[in-house]
């Protein structure tokens, strides 16, 4: 069933008002007619399947007939920061399929070894743009909820951020055989969602240069439990999506 | 350091003429020179520090000046079989992110609601292509082996290929909170790693459309493990991945 996300709380058997992206795709685009149903998600995460109910010129009324139980969320909260990958396409194959796999923000930053960089006067732009390819993949994905997209200014301010849970993905971790921390990390995760807390994971990825020893410094001196990702050399656009399966799968399957 | 395979046994302290894809490679487009280095993975999976000794108009010489102990191949044998997608960019970004990720066979075959085809008289041209995207990727992420690319020509055909455990995703299961199965295997799976032995996996996705209610039958029939990738929605190119990162997470972190 088609799946939108809207920027209100929605209570059972309301009739709503279509904003006009959710018109444009629902009615003009897919051609739905009164009687047609699709969820909606509110601004509180919770999914209702609504029905159209009115069609006057370009406008449509829809009612919400059923609430849903379904949580698509993941039991822990994840940022996923990247170094500022060095072309656009990598920037949306990480927040695409990243929204997919569940994570709740991204957020990009320029860092020691980027090749690519964001300039000053781009970043609203950039963020604009990939805020809308997150929602559209949030839909796809039946989200309840649209991830955040961020640009944050170095390093600095990065390992400042709040977080219970703060690792950093090290290919030179891995190429020495590192392969317990992200499994230490993830079953001490394991051991709150049991207690029944909501943690919260700050991922650290870096940019196709890698990162400098100086800032690998800097994350462990902040906390940032240093993980490899295996014996493979993942691209700067797959490490992010082996992690979001891997915690997908110690916390979701296992 | 660079990274080739050859089609040859290599011996320690052995000089061999370069082919000419690597001279292309290595001395055209990146201006090695005499004495320069890199690694050469011979046709046992074992990989070499080859030092260039001779150049001589366009062919080169190197001298297998050191052995690695180094292998980062998966703990066992996984095929990565896709019903064929709606465009080549998908098929494209399965084994190039597959082949980072660890797979060491990608089949393609037609499946009942598949939107894409491959036509009899393209599938040789198509395998050629990703063939060698394969082997570039193999190259970056440094892999001991070059995964094998397949076209098979229906489900008929896949559910007779041989292998230790075998696997089809559905979302379906996934959507009724199926969430044990793919655990279960990969526990499976460890005990015989750890055991010694190196099994094989064959693991099946459906295309856009999804998976046939009589084609699960069948592959349920055939033994198959019907298995959930978790609560969120996964596209057709976005499924193989986190399959793959869950089994590595499985087998070489945990």
């Amino acid at each position: 069933m088609q799946h939108y996300f809207i920027d209100q709380k929605l209570k059972l058997n309301e009739e709503i008002a279509l904003p006009a992206d959710i018109y444009q795709h629902a009615v003009t685009v897919l051609r739905m007619k009164i009687g047609d149903h699709f969820e909606l998600v509110d601004s509180a995460h919770k999914t209702f399947v609504v029905e159209i109910c009115k069609l006057e010129g370009k406008s449509a009324t829809a009612k919400a007939i059923k609430k849903l139980e379904t949580d698509n969320e993941m039991p822990l909260g994840i940022s996923i920061a990247c170094g500022v990958p060095k072309n656009d396409k990598k920037a949306d194959l990480v927040i695409e399929k990243g929204t997919e796999m569940g994570a709740e923000r991204f957020i990009f930053f320029p860092s020691q070894y980027a090749v690519g960089k964001w300039r000053p006067n781009k970043v609203e732009r950039k963020l604009t743009r990939l805020q809308k390819k997150v929602r559209s993949a949030a839909e796809q994905s039946h989200r309840n909820m649209v991830p955040e997209v961020e640009y944050i200014q170095g390093i600095d301010d990065l390992i400042k951020l709040p977080a219970d849970y703060k690792i950093v993905a090290y290919e030179e971790s891995a190429k020495q055989g590192e392969a317990s921390q992200l499994h230490q990390q993830l079953e001490m995760v394991k051991n709150d969602i049991k207690a029944g807390k909501h943690p919260s994971m700050l991922a650290v990825f870096g940019p196709e240069g890698g990162i400098a020893p100086e800032e690998i410094q800097k994350y462990k001196a902040a906390g940032f439990a240093v993980c490899g990702l295996g014996p493979r050399i993942l691209r700067t656009e797959s490490a992010p999506l082996y992690f979001l399966s891997a915690v997908s799968y110690a916390t979701e399957l296992s």
